[in-house]
């Protein structure tokens, strides 16, 4: 589980006061990528040095209340599944301790000509790491 | 069912080569808007006159092919349920016969004063109508 | 000069009520790409087929008034300047006859590794046509 | 003179492989919003204890280079005019000591009814501290 920290500008509101529901897949893009990080890989050496993309195939949210302008929001992700064909990462968007938004994305490995590939058994065990 | 247009900009695409996941939730938007308007109501009739808002409770998507730059996409949305607490819009995006996303937006009529509240009978029979 | 209508979403909206004042920028792209398209060219066909890319170098608005949810804007784009080594595209923002948002793009033409290249002449009287 | 660090996400680039020209003016938000929080305001009270706004009448920006994805960017942001009826924000967007992006946003401070208001000689001089 990794946790960071987001401050919402004006520019992920919307005219309602509240932070724009597509805005979220912003915040869990944050999300996995400094999941990825912290395990001491990066999401873009990934794919410039291994030719390996996670697409998104799937997400799902729920929105249970809403960010404003100013909030600081803590991003936590989870490692739901990690599996040669299949990555799921877990969020829940929190305000001090008031769970705002939970959702999940499912990433299908795929190599660069856009087929898809088995996500190595070395990236599968750096993402478990720590669960 | 309506159908809507839309050309993707590069502002909607990311460095992948195409449609940045977050933003199909801005088609979504577009498309449930148009399927209100078309029934003679406008999203912001509701909500100013009406004192009604229907936010997103849940959101969820699979992305199947990817939009790129250019592309004209047809936004079509689909009102898979209207009930006193919930509306549901189903939505699909297609290039020219190619599914390429498909998901859906599950909403919860609130009052002003962010309460649940009951969507009139008259609202869901406009929303059903030609279904 | 060249008009398309754009309406204005949720998601273009900030919690001041009114766009977001950096998603002009997408109404500013949206006007140039069609003003080109208008021409019988393509953005898009002068990138692939010429391996010419038109990035914006300098930009400039100026916001009078305020555009807000679900607003039919008119962006008018006219050619300001069209020579080898510049392009200029001018914009203005309207709902209805009121000027909301006026601005200016300035383009270099660049080759695919980056380099500054010169603008085919038969592109700028493209470019130029009706003007 | 302030300095935020950004990184650039997916969500920010576009299919050019680099960050979308709008973008930057979310960063220029960050910029001005951390530049007040530091000398010990914040915008969101201005907004809600003194009913002023600072809404961005104009905006510049000449882009010199381009960030890429998952690069880190300082925002360094300056006091450049504090005037009872103008504030000008100045800009410079880095990568390591590459210059990137610089620009400026000028503000016109107005009430909550929209009107062209005076703002206080005590939010100048804050704004003006350590100059």
């Amino acid at each position: 589980m990794e946790e960071v920290l987001y401050r919402v500008i004006y520019g992920d509101t919307d005219c309602g006061g509240v932070m724009y529901y597509g805005n979220y897949l912003r915040l869990f893009e944050i999300g996995r990528t400094e999941y990825i990080r912290r395990r001491g890989l990066t999401y873009k050496s990934i794919e410039e040095e291994r030719g390996l993309l996670l697409p998104v195939v799937e997400v799902w949210a729920r929105y249970r209340s809403s960010a404003r302008y100013d909030d600081v929001l803590t991003i936590r992700t989870t490692l739901l599944e990690a599996r040669s064909h299949k990555v799921v990462f877990g969020y829940t968007i929190l305000r001090n301790r008031d769970l705002l938004v939970e959702g999940h994305t499912i990433h299908v490995p795929i190599n660069r000509e856009g087929k898809i590939t088995r996500l190595p058994k070395e990236i599968i065990e750096i993402l478990q790491k720590g669960i």
